[in-house]
């Protein structure tokens, strides 16, 4: 499988790159991540050109340079080598390693794969980080999935799944008659569910406090290729508007390392949030990061790695029989097949 | 490596089937068991047509359709989809999984995995499991050993490896010097083996308590294809007839998982069974079972597994150099090969 | 990837081989070691050839044959099968295997792995070992790396790594500047390094005892082919000579288990050495032990399987860019690659 290449990936949150380098295997290529002294974000391939030694093992020097672990050569932002300790000190012109532009926006670190010039308007916006209150965001988290990032993505442009698969949490049988909507905006795609007067789920119980009484509820979601994923979602009182419920936007933030494994980032922007209580709105927020991640990790992740095991066995390769709601995965599908060709097509992303 | 296909082989033990689904993977093939709600049995191909979710992760409903765990499709025991919660419902065509036969027979689940009409007269008679009384059948088991089951049928029918690898406990080296006799009826194939006057290993002793005085022995195993082995094996005093003495039947039943796995599932009946007070049968009938298990995992399992990485290394796959004692194995082995040959020209049975 | 077949490599410290056979993966062929009833020593492929079971899972005989495990077939140290234990004995002709010359020299097992008739003064002088006091050698040790040999041949070969790797235990930054002399007798290859008045490591502090004085230091490698390495090391006071100093000779032996795995035997003999009192001296001699297998495992070894892991990657199999201080690695591949073209173009030492 192949992946579009000229795009923006998201690398990490920032507050998880400080002074020490970090790794990543992004569209498996092995990347290490560093800030110089003052505090600008670099990347470069991880493999030091001397001898492959992975850079990540390394540290940032004092001049904001990376000095590799293994024989402490020293590269700049730029992927020169300014300094070889050794003997003379002469530096061969092959001493350099590919730099991958980086943007830190939204407080994630984004990175841009392909050859093409980055294009810096096509970072998602995610604003809604940035001018909620801290208290009205969850924590900044991620995991990793042995699955294929499409897997995750038809997981997520598909929220019948939260019925079955987050029942009671998430989600419940009320909701599987509501009325699917796919509309598509240039290649973003969103898929949206309207739920007159089910039960509310824990999550939205907790963050709307109906005790038990039923609701309307929503969801949307829209896919930005390649891999950001935003979803409005919430619940309001039988019959009110949207605006006198409350809800999240929750974000969710796929980058493939292989063909089979994805890095998971994610988070959630309380919408239109009631007010609580100083010591009860901690709660609330602590309870709700944890409660998202238990879904993803205990409930999505078993069933999305068990899907690509089984996409391994002999005559796994099988086309999916689509059912109605499955809309906004075939419509992000082609898109996806669509650039993915187009790219390979100009000839100038290939990896 | 090929597999027969059309032939029954051994599931699990139906004790070990209740109201969750079970998994299995049988000739590479991802399986889900189940029992609606009337007990009755069904195995389906273990992926959801939708995204191939295994199903056994779902649940059995109160109507006893299986549900899959992910977006709740339900599906009958024939692998029709009967139940689309979503939207309108409709069902497409191609919604449905292959369905394999399946038969509940001598307290074991069997299933047909070939394209031919399953033949129920196949199935080996294990009748000793159901006619034996409950206190002289040792517990029913099982275990998965890394390797080729044809390595395991290797194991079996050549049970002059007992005085070496299971050396006091199920043999010893008196017993080298028997008689082996090779015998052929249809497709089955037995190896008798008559060894007088040997010390009884501590399993027999157990069983006829002969203190440590020598016995005459015999062991003849029948194999029958593709995965099915019954052991008839005791000991009685020099010179007296088998009716005088006591055994056991050992039931071996093999199915490959995959070329380098195979299940294998166990139990012992005894034979001519000499009475002890109930509290002993009860600690005789416990030390039975936990000495086989013991045997085979600790003693036939690390090396069967060892043979099966040598034959992974690289001029590994050498033909064995036959010994007089492996007649059995030599006639099972072209037995095995002709009847996957004659399948593979049929056509018919391709998976 | 090819090697070097005809050449000695170490199998196992004399002292790990007793009345237990073992096994090694050598040249990714399996092999069994053992010692007869009189102490020698014999090498035979690991695979009985009746079953292909491994002969390191059996025993010695008190004759001195090793017999298989699994069916208890015994097998002299030239290879030849001479008692098959079951019926009336006979043994087929081909039940052989293929045995290796083996040769117990400087405390080590070594092992000649190529057709060719083995050339008994190819075994390199490690005299130094047997000539040595007992107190004045370390531990005889060995580990095993995720890494293909070469990868430490040349983290040994290119000793300007110890600065940043071992900064502060073996070397640090006041050595880079060192001249580096390259030479070759025959297909042996020598790096020096002479540096003088740098501060001196932990390791040499502690055998030279000049409490933090600046020191002069030098180090003398050369590489045997096909995997031993001997480090003549040390220092002095500066300006003083040589002689007037202290260090040790490192042994360090690489044997290719795999193209992605080596088996590691290590220690070291100290060079002139300084009279401690006796338990000051044990003292010094574990210290020394400990220091370098710590180096070894947490720091060289997690490098080295990074490399590993990289050349693994997509586009990983790079050339490397070299440096002035790469001279010896240099030579060696070339010297390598060299005895593997003649070796396969005689066309006597394919596997």
């Amino acid at each position: 499988m192949a992946y579009i290449r000229n795009a923006w990936y998201v690398a990490m949150w920032s507050q998880d790159l400080n002074s020490q380098p970090q790794n990543r295997l992004i569209l498996n290529e092995p990347i290490v991540l560093f800030r110089d002294g003052r505090g600008n974000i670099a990347a470069l391939d991880d493999r030091c050109p001397h001898r492959q030694a992975p850079l990540h093992l390394g540290k940032v020097c004092e001049s904001g340079t990376l000095q590799c672990g293994y024989h402490g050569l020293e590269f700049d932002k730029s992927g020169a080598c300014v300094r070889n300790p050794h003997g003379n000190g002469s530096i061969p012109k092959a001493m350099r390693v590919k730099s991958y532009p980086v943007k830190e926006m939204h407080s994630l670190v984004w990175i841009w794969m392909g050859e093409r010039e980055p294009d810096y308007s096509a970072i998602p916006d995610l604003s809604m980080l940035d001018n909620a209150l801290p208290e009205h965001v969850t924590r900044r988290d991620f995991l990793s999935m042995n699955a294929n990032y499409e897997l995750v993505v038809n997981n997520l442009l598909d929220l019948s799944h939260v019925a079955f698969l987050h029942k009671g949490v998430l989600g419940n049988e009320d909701s599987t008659g509501a009325q699917v909507k796919v509309t598509q905006e240039g290649d973003n795609v969103t898929v949206s569910r309207w739920m007159p007067g089910v039960a509310a789920p824990r999550l939205f119980d907790m963050l709307f406090q109906r005790d038990g009484r039923d609701v309307d509820m929503w969801a949307e979601i829209t896919w930005i290729p390649p891999g950001s994923l935003l979803n409005d979602t919430g619940v309001t009182g039988i019959g009110a508007s949207r605006e006198a419920g409350s809800g999240i936007i929750g974000l969710h933030l796929l980058t493939p390392e292989t063909e089979q494994s994805t890095l998971y980032h994610f988070a959630a922007v309380r919408t239109n949030p009631r007010s609580f209580p100083p010591d009860i709105e901690t709660q609330i927020m602590r309870d709700l990061s944890d409660l998202r991640r238990k879904a993803f990790v205990e409930e999505d992740m078993p069933m999305i790695e068990a899907q690509q095991r089984m996409l391994g066995l002999g005559n796994g390769e099988r086309e999916p029989v689509l059912l109605e709601v499955d809309g906004g995965a075939a419509r992000m599908r082609r898109i996806l097949q669509q650039r993915i060709k187009s790219e390979t097509a100009s000839g100038i992303s290939a990896p």
